[in-house]
């Protein structure tokens, strides 16, 4: 037996206990919990109880379809176990493992929550006209992408080809996005579904959101400047989503929680809660390991309980593994903005990066996205990072 | 044992042999293939071979994820099959059986592919633009629907809620639905993915796709229209699509292949097959009961080839059980149009359905589509009907 050793201050302490799916050597993937520079192996901590078997799965999706009620149990249980010793067997250097998808995604939908975000891409995509559409301030905009190409951070991302077409081009030309971009977001997991015909309240969010992951929504700009109309982004946006390998628990984040910045007008009915809340997350960007942007999650206009409300009013089920993101995160002053779209107003204001101008991502870039929050007693709760390396067209 | 009768002239004839997924009383859902009014049951039929265990399963994505080699040997082993006796235990009416959603949707993306239904919409949505946006004629638009909410044929359709504000409204309001709407495709699955960073070329079809199904891609006009700038539809389409419970194997449509209608200007290189065609399938759109419009698939101006060529292009992988859809099938006469949004010219135009002026769905509809296509030696190929009844919303 061992105790598991967490560094003062550590951003994954007994407060965060984010979830993943790891594996070591060439062995099965299992359920862990990230506890400082350590995963414990749940699989081997937590077992005998009803339910346990979803420990030895290859995703969160058995584990996150028990329920709320379960989810405490076990986060309890986690706290408790690391509380004391376990396992020798049970405790892995998280440098030492292999991290995996953390869930099974069944839909994804991405937002396009920031109000900064929105109207900064109104402008840069629609000069001519008033930057925010006029729906934007009645519903959370959002569509759905592609669930098959979220990856893991940590996964190459391959520069997507396809069609793009400048505004003094007669006709599309066909090869590699020459704006490549990144999304700085948040994404939220749903644990428990919805029925047919019902929907969810905005209240309600806790009774179906397992956690929280960081996401960065790679977007090739030209592809998707040429193919939007009329029916949204699609190839611009497909090719890649990662997401953090550790899944925070909705549970951790109750410190986090603050006020929306306010909305006007008032929201109809269904999008109005007694409890809303927004989530007072900062995130950093660094590019090639210089910072470049801290996008600040608590300016988001919409909850996440007003996503997930208006996702399912139109009696949409959700499922289990279902992933909301909330589109780009932006703040209002320049370094804020959690695209480079933005930070370098269409390619016309170059960033300095490591000394060079840069504007859009060439081959061998890496982004790392990085994000804390307020825990209890002055506690920081951390999310897992969303790394990539921008690999040549094939 | 039984010998399988088949009707002289069935569109479920030998020629035809489509796959669903089936179960009688309360057992367990297995595979089954369609021969004239008769289900037959391939996890009694079809055993002994490598693979054979893939027949006992509630999906048929572990059949379609073998490959076509495989698909063709199956297929001749069913034809050979039903040539002969077969175990009576393996042979049900199809009227005494439950037929369930026969694939797990992996991703779903819905295209824009007839002209005649873009142009149309353009109209109607955008009255005062050129009908075509620029980019149409460059590539299949297409954007990504919700998986989650595939349903097979025979589901109810709960009106879905939402927000709509008409144009000569101030500002939305929240409640049912006023203009539900259908749209009849043909949907296409695929077996055979591909990997990241990879693409599939415009002739590999046949080695991906295993075979089609008939979509209603059921569409809230009133809160698409308000919903959809600048991401496209989302809670507009989200609430229900329904396709029918037989996969009609890309084999099946051999002699319903045509040349495509004419592209100009001329795709680019990675939209250019050798091989390319269009598929030549007769759509009935039934509203209680009445035949409203009979849309040709021969006129959509993308092929299938060239929209799975478009949705990798970029390097986007492509799972078993994604599911693509053609969007709205409408044809140069008004009697051709798949959507009511169109056969009404957005409600100024009603139809008479038994004796009743008529413009979008009300409570209690049933909407029934059919389709069939030429097979070898002057056999049609029948699809599974896409049947669906409205229910009052929640």
């Amino acid at each position: 037996m061992t105790r598991v050793e967490i560094p003062d201050r550590s951003p994954f302490g007994l407060h965060n206990l984010p979830y993943g799916v790891f594996s070591v050597g060439g062995g099965a993937p299992r359920v862990g919990v990230r506890a400082g520079d350590t995963v414990v192996d749940l699989s081997v901590v937590l077992t005998g109880s009803d339910g346990d078997e979803a420990f030895a799965a290859s995703s969160l999706n058995a584990f996150m379809a028990q329920g709320p009620d379960r989810w405490a149990a076990v986060r309890q249980r986690v706290h408790d176990a690391l509380t004391a010793d376990v396992p020798h067997e049970a405790v892995h250097p998280v440098s030492a493992v292999r991290l995996h998808l953390p869930i099974e995604v069944a839909d994804y939908v991405d937002f396009y929550a920031s109000e900064h975000h929105a109207s900064n891409l109104g402008r840069l995509f629609r000069p001519d006209a008033e930057p925010l559409l006029p729906n934007w301030r009645h519903l959370p905009v959002g569509y759905h992408g592609r669930a098959g190409t979220v990856v893991v951070s940590g996964t190459d991302i391959v520069r997507p080809c396809g069609q793009r077409k400048a505004p003094d081009e007669d006709a599309p030309t066909f090869g590699p996005s020459r704006r490549l971009d990144i999304e700085a977001e948040l994404g939220f997991v749903v644990g428990i579904g919805s029925e047919p015909g019902s929907r969810i309240a905005v209240d309600d969010v806790a009774a179906h959101v397992f956690g929280a992951v960081l996401v960065n929504d790679w977007s090739a700009r030209d592809i998707q400047a040429w193919e939007y109309v009329p029916l949204g982004p699609h190839l611009g946006k497909s090719f890649a989503t990662s997401i953090s390998a550790w899944v925070v628990p909705l549970a951790a984040l109750e410190s986090a929680r603050v006020p929306l910045p306010g909305q006007s007008p008032e929201p109809l009915e269904y999008l109005r809660g007694r409890d809303d809340h927004g989530l007072d997350v900062d995130i950093l960007v660094e590019w090639n390991g210089e910072e470049v942007s801290r996008p600040p999650y608590r300016e988001m206009y919409w909850s996440p309980g007003q996503m997930l409300a208006h996702m399912t009013v139109n009696g949409a089920t959700a499922r289990t593994g279902d992933l909301f993101a909330s589109g780009t995160v932006s703040g209002p002053e320049r370094a804020q903005r959690g695209a480079f779209i933005e930070l370098t107003w269409g390619g016309r204001e170059p960033l300095t990066v490591k000394g060079v101008e840069r504007t859009f991502l060439l081959d061998g870039d890496e982004v790392a996205l990085t994000a804390s929050a307020p825990g209890p007693d002055g506690t920081r709760i951390g999310f897992g990072e969303v790394v990539g390396t921008v690999r040549a067209a094939r």
